[in-house]
């Protein structure tokens, strides 16, 4: 299943409209170019329905929130809804201020997500059990977390992914958890807003997000075992740009070798 | 001819003023001093003036359009008009949205460029035929891109560069195509905001621009074709890394070996 | 001092807000991670007194700078101020424009700094004694900086950096001379961005900031000599990548090895 979306992604080269922020834009593109789709990264209110129109999904990401950015947000998102475009949500640094605390309210009052991103800290304050965020880092520890990963799911009524040592996805339904992924991406800045960019391609190629979203999350991953693994990475900077190599290179064997999804059964 | 303008960019270090995208802005500064210029990016209204009338080159790409920075592109534009600094413009996804079309149309209007550099797509739109941008990628076949290439350089009466497969460049009078490069090139964010500054770069120092930007198109798919030839090249991400070093390292034996600009003659 | 400094920074992981340029965003995020601090990047006037009140160093830096977020800078420069935590200014191409004169003007009218560092035009300009800087680079020949390093000094009641062949540190009893670093250095766009980051990770960590600087710029010089001695580099892309890598890799034991710094004696 896995291999097959991401030979979806490659054959299909799904435009993924992003309205990102200024640290990983850079990144974020050339992840969505790496595994195969298109990226376009524009904030402009004049232009950004338009864009988001010709889109097959919306990565929506408040690094770097600023009014108007915030407006162009709200603004896509809606036309994604009218449109059936599938919109991802990266909620960076939820919890750290309250411009991020009212932009992501404003957000999910105005626009329906199919994918929400976080770490265990936003994604808990999401959930409404509260978290700490310092920066855009999660702090403390989170033993509830796929509770709280599937409460955010049904209270927002779409997927949620929590990034982490696994990560977890779940809906209203079904959690599954993510084995994929080295430590060494939490060396390199951006990983999680690549992740965002990742679960976009696939979410446009594949409507149950419990699916698409796991795929994407272990081809990420996988990339990144990849990587981690390969002589010439003797750090974080030269393990970025091997991440990229290995997006690229991305085979099924590879993914069948290293594939790490289980399903996790809740009572 | 080719050896020696690039020898000239290195020894006169043009300082080349970029108002550009979020997005490659980091790149297009690099790829500028890696081939021995000078990078300075801005685009605050209240001093691009300035900053452009202390400069060599002006590039102006609207890949993340906004309203203050297209004023901005304005100003900086005409000023270097008063002063027959070179413009080079980058119209970047001309035709995704309106406000794309009508950016161009203003800046068009408003200052005189001296290059313009695009894809099939958006040089087709310019050239009155048509085309069709998905994002900021062309889209489709363009048969007679070289015709079209000739008829925006008369419209707009400057040097047009198409980049592709080959690259075309043309004024009213002269046709001439690059078949330097590599189809790794086109799987790296940037590299066509990239070949910009470049041009940008060559035009500071040569003013027959059409053998200026001959000469900048082929410095750059060299630097692309060595890059794509080394061992430590993996894919994407350390393509990019290697591209740069090839551009800092790239000298006359190189340029001997690899030039490969032909002229095209039509009746 | 210098290893130990280190180890501070990486059992204290300070978080460092930057308000920063667009074009080296990413480089500064990922310089702070590497070192071992967290970075957080935020410039909306609406967050920015909240973020700076969490984090335990401020740096601004004026590279692409807008009315907004110069507004921003201004901010949280107050709120840091009364909160104690050191800010980190770094006056990108000032003397280039009247708009970065200005801004500085304004900010160090507002703002106690903490520490400056510049180039040798920028300090210069600073100390009252004029410079030249084309785009963000200093040009001409300064042959008392380490007095105008001192002046600056004394004006402003900090400590100032200035970056070069050896870097010059001051306040207005010390100066000290940091002979670490790599011509390599000045081939990459951004490594004076990451200077004033790595410079703020010290900070946060040591009051005492003639030493806590002379640390940062020793940590990231030695970073920079490791890396160009790195076999797989073959030229400036693939050296930032490695500078990354070596920032992270850093030890006692290189530092114990290269360490170059020396007291100036005056009189």
């Amino acid at each position: 299943m896995t291999g097959q979306l991401l030979e979806r992604v490659r054959h299909e080269k799904p435009l993924i409209h992003h309205i990102t922020n200024q640290v990983t834009i850079n990144d974020c593109a050339n992840a969505t170019l790496c595994i195969g789709a298109l990226p376009v990264m524009t904030h402009a209110v004049d232009e950004v329905e338009e864009m988001a129109a010709a889109s097959n999904a919306l990565v929506i990401n408040i690094g770097t929130p600023t009014p108007d950015q915030i407006d162009a947000m709200v603004a896509a998102g809606k036309k994604a809804n009218r449109l059936n475009i599938p919109v991802i949500l990266d909620p960076v640094g939820l919890g750290a201020t309250k411009l991020r605390t009212d932009t992501i309210k404003r957000l999910l009052d105005n626009v329906h997500v199919s994918v929400i991103k976080g770490n265990a800290g936003e994604i808990s304050i999401l959930a409404g059990q509260g978290g700490t965020v310092k920066g855009v880092e999660s702090i403390g520890q989170y033993d509830n977390i796929e509770a709280s990963c599937r409460d955010a799911a049904k209270i927002y009524a779409c997927t949620v992914v929590v990034t982490g040592a696994a990560d977890i996805i779940a809906d209203s339904s079904r959690t599954l958890r993510v084995g994929n992924g080295d430590a060494m991406m939490g060396r390199v800045v951006g990983t999680g807003c690549m992740a965002a960019s990742i679960l976009g391609c696939f979410a446009a190629v594949e409507n149950d997000h419990v699916q698409s979203s796991a795929a994407a999350m272990a081809c990420f991953g996988i990339a990144g075992q990849l990587a981690a693994k390969r002589d010439d990475v003797k750090g974080p900077g030269t393990f970025k740009a091997t991440l990229m190599d290995e997006l690229y290179n991305l085979d099924t064997a590879s993914i069948e070798q290293y594939l790490n999804i289980e399903e996790v059964v809740t009572i």
